[in-house]
């Protein structure tokens, strides 16, 4: 047979044990962190109904979803059309991000708890170009605030992001925070017409990847005039280390709406708030940032730290999202951590712990019966040590020299032969320090626990 | 806008936080199990290539498989050609099983150990006909173990999976053992020609659920003459209650080939070494049991319990499935557990432990700023306590009202008012028992905690 390829599909990947075990080590401390801010978990399915999907996201973000293609009955008709175009075959999609599933669960439970508070560790799929910590399948940590527009939910999710950051060692993070509102109202003041609103979001979007330059062509693209253009930057970019009272004072002169004065009051209340959170001295005012997904309705939240082009994380308020589903309409504010690229960050800065696992001892053996083995594998097993057999005769050197190869790497080889076996004891070695001892069975765990 | 469905897609399921507990619950003694076997865990893409599991599962499996729309110009030009297919429409498609993506690992990645012992518990999809605790995405926990042909490796992965089931708390499970290799033998014995084997194969592992008239007509459907398809039947149906070693010892009396009698043999080892493992006493050959994927070469496993139908998990040996990706041929052998199935059975026989979640405190509040509630939440946290805070301003009554309702459910409630904000207290509250209790924050885990 010809060989089919065996990698992973594009922007996907295998994660082997060295890597899980650094990607577990992170959600663990994710899940500690959000639980111990009063967040209950859920999980929703890998494939929902575009129905579900489709809008929510912009329009960049509906190309970028991945379609379930129909099966059987339905694609046979869908197939018998005259002109088939992508609608008609697929009515099924993969989860784009974690909160419209969750804004869908909000709005399916009508018994959730009133504030339900909930937090999510799920992949998600987006069919978009991969690149450095970006994948087409990659992992997101949300954490979300349902039921109430009391700034201290915004606060919450604040702190949550941040001590999750602290706790992994991050330090020099900062969470830059804006207001759609804010926003709005200063496209308003620059002239620029309400109907091109959205189009200078996304602009407005893009400006840490395409630069100034960048974001006056795109806007004269779209018919956005350069004089509004240009005040449209002269207004959200703000001079490097100005505070953010500064910011706000400043702001206020271009905005003076009552909607817009309203933004910028509630973003320093916010500031404020954060001060009695782990967020406190990592938040600051950035009127440039937009994000890009279209269903935020209040304050606006990214994490950056200096050596990463990109985001950790971001948020913010989507007072509508759950209306969308037509039923009742329910507030919420939530923070979205990305954990490929908290992964990446970590790594390129060797900020991880020594990790263990894999297993404790190597159980080798010559001149017994398998049955016996087994049987001592299972007394060991029994003290709580991860145990592995090695699974087929061998010179006693070879084995030895597996359980000390890499990928395997267990300290401690345990060795019964017929003198072992029938006396009940093992032959325990550290392979590192050749220490070696001869002991009953039933205290291998001593030995191995003890270091020695 | 009108109502968009909220429920999930057919035969999936959103996971809330009560269910959520009980699914980790088990995932985690799983796991520990695992690896205390030495298995160590990977995770593979929920999308792979069509290429890399089409024709591994059998012409059903194939059915069952989500295809993943192609996009873009590479859709454009699919629909542009005259008679356009399913074929035409995909090139990846959704996870089906574990086996299959370790397969493509084990092939893709050469520097993993010889003798690689890894575990995974991933959902996968199957777009089966929904039924009870039968799902269209579901979750596997499987141990395989590559690199060796010792039956080590089979005593093993039998050995992980029953201690699992212990652990657990199941005492009645049967693991069911036949060999495909005898099972060809055992056809080739009836006379049935070679040709319609896999068709055979097929309708003996429908037994348990349509009977011995429904596999006759299987067979009888598919060409096989009605003599040699009840000398099957009478061949793999075995008295009940009769031991393992009078099945071994009937079945050669139908089996002479040197094949043959070699499987019986190998299973009757391995019987005998699976007593030294977790398995002991829940081991018992079983002719009948066909299993119906495709890749199988070796012994096969399936549990049981009495007061279910279908099986809580399955396996076997396949030896030639690495070697499919037109590499090197590497053997293996493995065992997956059904996570839903095991759910099921749990709740229904109220198997669970209690399982505590969600916040031990809520934070009430009054008469003070909700900056100072958010550092006293602060303060409260950092004592390891899971704390959530009453997210607005409202009567205490409501906010202890809802500390202890249904999907909420704090044991404690922290109230906040000015005293004790002014004397850096916190007045705690049991709320099932109302004992009561005012005192310094920092002693508020030690209330808790003491169960007081």
């Amino acid at each position: 047979m010809s060989a089919i390829s065996t990698k992973p599909p594009s922007g996907m990947r295998d994660f082997l044990p060295d890597s899980l075990a650094r990607r577990r080590h992170v959600v663990s401390i994710v899940e500690r962190v959000y639980e111990s801010y009063g967040f209950v978990p859920i999980e929703t399915p890998t494939i929902e109904n575009l129905s579900t999907l489709l809008g929510k996201y912009g329009e960049e973000g509906d190309q970028l979803l991945y379609r379930v293609l129909k099966r059987r009955d339905s694609l046979t008709r869908a197939l018998d059309s005259d002109e088939v175009t992508e609608r008609d075959l697929a009515e099924q999609g993969l989860r784009y991000d974690l909160t419209v599933p969750l804004a869908r669960v909000v709005a399916q439970h009508g018994r959730l708890p009133k504030f339900f508070k909930r937090y999510q560790i799920q992949p998600v799929w987006r069919a978009d170009r991969p690149g450095k910590g970006r994948f087409r399948e990659f992992y997101q940590c949300d954490v979300d605030v349902c039921g109430t527009k009391s700034l201290v939910a915004e606060a919450e999710v604040c702190g949550a992001v941040a001590e999750v950051l602290r706790e992994l060692g991050f330090e020099d993070f900062t969470i830059h925070l804006n207001h759609r509102q804010l926003l709005r109202q200063i496209i308003a003041a620059t002239g620029i017409d309400a109907s091109k609103e959205e189009t200078a979001l996304v602009a407005i979007d893009k400006l840490d990847k395409i630069g100034e330059d960048g974001v006056l062509k795109e806007l004269d693209g779209r018919g956005v005039a350069e004089p509004e253009a240009r005040k449209l930057l002269e207004i959200i970019e703000t001079d490097e280390g100005a505070s953010s009272d500064d910011i706000a004072e400043r702001l206020k002169t271009f905005v003076t709406s009552e909607t817009g004065v309203a933004a910028i009051d509630e973003l320093l209340e916010l500031l404020e708030l954060a001060k009695s959170t782990a967020a406190d001295g990592h938040l600051t005012l950035s009127p440039a940032l937009a994000r890009g997904l279209g269903y935020y309705t209040g304050p606006i939240f990214e994490i950056s730290v200096a050596d990463l082009a990109g985001s950790l994380g971001g948020g913010g308020r989507y007072d509508d999202l759950v209306g969308m589903f037509g039923k009742q309409q329910i507030p919420a504010v939530g923070f979205s951590i990305g954990l490929e690229r908290i992964l990446l960050v970590m790594e390129e800065r060797g900020m991880y712990p020594e990790l263990v696992s894999g297993p404790e001892v190597m159980l080798c053996w010559m001149g017994v019966s398998e049955s016996s083995v087994l049987g001592v594998a299972r007394q060991l097993r029994s003290q709580g040590l991860r145990v592995e057999v090695y699974p087929q005769s061998a010179k006693l050197g070879k084995q030895l020299q597996y359980a000390d190869s890499q990928g395997v790497g267990a300290p401690v080889a345990a060795i019964v032969g017929e003198d072992e076996l029938q006396s009940g004891e093992v032959t325990l070695k550290h392979l590192e320090s050749g220490d070696q001892e001869r002991l009953p069975i039933d205290r291998a765990a001593e030995f191995v626990r003890g270091g020695r």
